[in-house]
């Protein structure tokens, strides 16, 4: 069995990603219900996301969303991200909201549009160099609500046409990392549906490009911690954009929904040493009835529960079991892991940082909340559309 | 086989009803594209329901949404719509975009929020008695995303509640069609998820309450055509929400996704007298990437198509294969109903009736399309917000 | 929250059935992998029953199915079960394994099968009345491969009518529980496929029949606990056969895949006080690649810490969080719950009772499973098949 | 729009391949119902192949599976179909029925079940040797049931060891086609689960090594047309077992369950130029009750309706419609083809070829069935498991 202390040890180095997004409002196809309190710049963002990390100790990064995070001078905001402990996590870029994203971006049938999603593409390449962000996080919502609608092949000769001309604009520390997704907002077909199609794509492009894992993106039934294993089997997992979901692409809290998946993924990460390289752990979700600071903090304890769990399983006494096909032993270990209640283990590690042992009660007693429902009046509460 | 005289006297006297809203714009989460020409007023969505009647001669009644079809006067655009050659159809409620519906409506754990939400539900009724409309269609968008988050128990005693109290206030020639949907946009659990639970309240609730089948709102896998049989068998069925999907609730136009499902649908309607009764045949359809009038006359073509071959099952020869046990023969009668071109049959029925034999060229031909982009600028185009 | 003696008495007295063809050989389409020591008998089957019994002390009960549990003297059987200290349970029919039901059993469209069928069906009420056994569980195989094979309706009219004669058989005290199942061996069709068909059937016949949730038969997807709470709700739940799945019907150790979800039911069932009723916990398992007593063991086991951590939540706490409309506050309540560990609790349980704290250790140091390997060498071994 | 001369030549050009073992019995982990006439050895299911090929003109080749059709002279097996006109076509590894592959077989932990899993493989090359088979068909029931039950990565590299002897053994002009499978028989973790896995390791293996895409092998709402053109533009399709279902691995007729869906993959095909490669159309199906023969004969029919509507597309006028954003347009362009009544065109293509234009009425009336019924009396029918 781990060490207690190398399990601590692990948790302390932990990272995770917050999005900027998920501190602003969304919803679903029927209503955005608004939160007061909501930022309405980029720096109240940072500002909301570096009380996640005040609290938790393990959210020092922050993604941004280009263009909902768009300002003047990156350079200034990535300053103001510092000036709160904070550094600039992955770029994400969006070419799903403009008039010209009918019918697609980097694979719509007229050349002119995709020049201008790669335009953008290239931009968010720009603001990474602005930034110091090593990451440029790709989701597409490229695909066809119809059967014939548009050539599904050509589509995939578009999008390498264009996934080549960013990863030729990468620096040498930058990577690109390709997001899959099942369906929506396309019907039919999704021009990256699934890590296979990811992975070819990356592979084509080299070693700066790697696979994101969203664990709301798959069909039902996915086995995710089998392709976390493969694609780290193959070098090729870049990171996650974790979230839960009961049905579709459902953006709940990770954990929420089926924190036994979780502890299966993070254990794949573990044990395929992706906990100690450079896989991303980001969040990707929509707070759209909760409140959303809590709510994030709530998650990177989800992840980090998980994580200390994954870390707790005697590998020694799994791999015994396993090499004598001994099936129930083998996973009576497993859930041995999975069974024991680790807060208290998380509760100690933070109070070894100086900072309290439960981070929500600690939030709560702050008074963020109330001064931030107060102070944020006014204003362009910031969302998906701005 | 049904004769063809028979067969086209069916499909003559078939009734679609299309949605007002599927006039207006719609789209995803992610992104709702505005399209040119999209009417602003109520009056306007009837100008092109009537559009749809017009080359198709089946439509002629359109299911109005409140509040997004609110008027001053229902009685007046009732007659607005007769002048049109429409009559109005099913009223639909709506209790899920004021900020108090957060949580719920009906099932909401404030009993202000389910007073609001039931006086809203009793003023669609009052509409009906203005506009002559028989159907009150209830969809609740009522759930929660997490566990735990309010006692499921509980919500269904509230739900019973408003829906007694409405059906209370039915006159002699109203319904209350109950709709169920299997998520979305709740993520967790939905309070009228599955037929069960809306079969089981109208059973509870009388004779007027119904239930309605939207073809989309089902588990993946689900068998839709049993549903539907069992409603006709129990003499629940109220009627259907057309529209197809590959995922999720994709409200693709109907028959787009599977027509071969579409059909046994179709068949099971014909099969237990779903035809010649009161079932109401209803669209309720996104027409997020393509030209919406256009796109709900193919819509109503495909019903028609699916009708036209269920109608020409030889219902002799597949009870008699039925009752040999001879599966390949039976299925084959099937089959050979499916894979009939009833094109140039419906064709004909048109011409018969005084249509162009091809509503989507007759349509292109008449102008309304580029009429309506250059006269409807300005002003508010309608949406699901308005 | 609830007193942990309160807690302590509740799961004292809880009670799980195991089925005796858990016992025997199973498999897949593909391959039965037979195991030493497997019962080649009934008596042998409560023999192991008896050591699940013994080291987990809430198993008392053992279900039977005919024919795979025929016996000449059924009066006789019971007396055995009894010297080993258990009771006959629930009565399992068998309709989908003779020749003569290739196209179903009470819903074939031959007579003479409907006629064969229901008279297996009588015959295990008679057999319920020579055991004592309280519950006749009815699953049926039957349905359809291929559209149009047969009349969807009429067969549900044909299963009616079996019902019917099966429930004027009942004696006061026996009850018929109805099982549904979304798919298998059925492929197209099947006739009793969700809970709300179940439920009609169940409503119709009366007071004595009631529903089985089988925690394996549901679309992907559907939130079975939703299920649980409205059949609490409208008095129709009669009992659980429990397992997991990650796919489709797999049959697994009740737990193993979403010990959350098991959780979460167990919630519904002591909330709607389905724990203090007669609801019916049985397992229905196949231990198709690992050992089966231990694994029937495994699964009581899981089946009482997911009870254990239902009883521990604070009820009261969680009511006024969902009463405030507090997502992320009543979420936690739950979720506290959940993540405590349970095992040293139910260890103090079985310490109370007279029984080791660990059943698995303890039934492994028995010898028993080395002794039926040795003893129990030819003949023919129980499986699906006899 | 194609010409009908060369619709008709591509389809007199066809070939879809039959499987051996669908002439047997199978069935479902419940019951496999025993067929009469069914063969008893392989060169009556060669007997009754070339039946389907007699009537249908385009089955000219038979899989074979080892080792239910292990013979002493396999040069002379093939001889003997030569005389019926047929040719040997895959040869089917088999790892999944010895008691020793409980665990796995080439990713079992033992190192001794994996060689004897590897000698199977080698053996079916030795076979493909002797008989002039082209293609190593390897499908691998390999998984877990329970997570922990073995290291899913380790399985990956035991996989990649044998699938790398295997291709060094194969000869000049032979291939190995690697299938994938969502689950089943393995409940938690499969170890080619997807189209990904299966790419990754041919790309590893080089360009004798294609990935088979069986129909019924996907999660559910998977797009298996995109992942067919995704294939083809990386040259890596290297066939199809072709079968429908509505849930899971249901193995009904091919385009039973969904000729639409049929028919767009068939257009993949036909775009992407699979039709005129060397891409394997194979049937994979379970007859479990229906007449095996007619069922074989329909789904060669059904898969001839699809390609013919595939052919139909009218191509240049999708490209302008696609070209032009034309979403319904190009929509209505594919549906033009899909409903069209192929019928007739087929029956032209086989009178042209001295058919019967109904192959099924002419096996009805050709008097084999009852023939086999009355001469394949005693032995031991063929089925799965010999």
């Amino acid at each position: 069995m781990t060490a207690p202390s190398a399990v601590k040890a692990a948790l302390t180095s932990q990272s995770i990603e917050t999005p900027s997004w998920a501190y602003g409002n969304s919803g679903t196809r029927f209503k955005v219900f608004a939160q007061e309190g909501v930022p309405r710049t980029p720096r109240e963002k940072l500002d909301d996301a570096a009380q996640v990390h005040r609290y938790t100790g393990v959210a020092p990064t922050v993604a941004l969303h280009i263009p909902w995070d768009r300002v003047d001078d990156y350079a200034a905001l990535a300053g103001y991200a510092e000036d709160q402990g904070l550094r600039i996590g992955a770029i994400n870029s969006n070419t799903f909201q403009d008039d010209d994203y009918r019918l697609g971006s980097v694979c719509h049938p007229d050349a002119t549009v995709r020049r201008k999603a790669l335009d953008h593409l290239l931009e968010c390449v720009d603001i990474m160099d602005a930034t110091g962000s090593r990451d440029l996080k790709l989701w597409f919502a490229d695909g066809t609500n119809y059967p014939g609608q548009d050539d599904v092949r050509s589509r995939q000769d578009r999008l390498a046409e264009a996934l080549d001309a960013v990863y030729a604009r990468l620096g040498d520390d930058q990577r690109l990392l390709l997001e899959y997704k099942f369906f929506e907002p396309a019907f039919y077909s999704t021009d990256v549906p699934d890590w296979g199609t990811a992975y070819a794509h990356c592979l084509r492009l080299g070693p700066k490009a790697e696979v994101v894992v969203d664990t709301g993106h798959h069909a039902p039934g996915t086995n995710i911690e089998f392709i976390v294993a493969v694609l780290l089997r193959e070098g090729k997992l870049g990171g996650f954009d974790f979230n839960s979901r009961f049905y579709a692409d459902d953006d709940l809290m990770v954990g929420a929904a089926d924190p036994f998946q979780l502890f299966r993924i993070m254990y794949e990460v573990v044990r395929g040493g992706g906990f100690t390289s450079d896989v991303a752990f980001m969040l990707d979700q929509c707070h759209n009835i909760e409140p959303k600071i809590q709510a994030i903090i709530r998650s990177v304890m989800n992840v980090q529960e998980a994580t200390a769990k994954a870390l707790l399983v005697d590998r020694d006494a799994l791999g015994v079991a396993q090499a004598e096909g001994d099936v129930l032993g083998a996973n009576a270990v497993l859930m041995d892991a999975f069974n024991t209640d680790v807060r208290p283990l998380l509760a100690e590690v933070r109070e070894e940082q100086g900072l309290a042992p439960d981070p929500i009660a600690a939030f709560r007693a702050s008074g963020w909340a109330e001064r931030i429902r107060t102070e944020r009046v006014g204003g362009q509460q910031a969302g998906w559309g701005a």
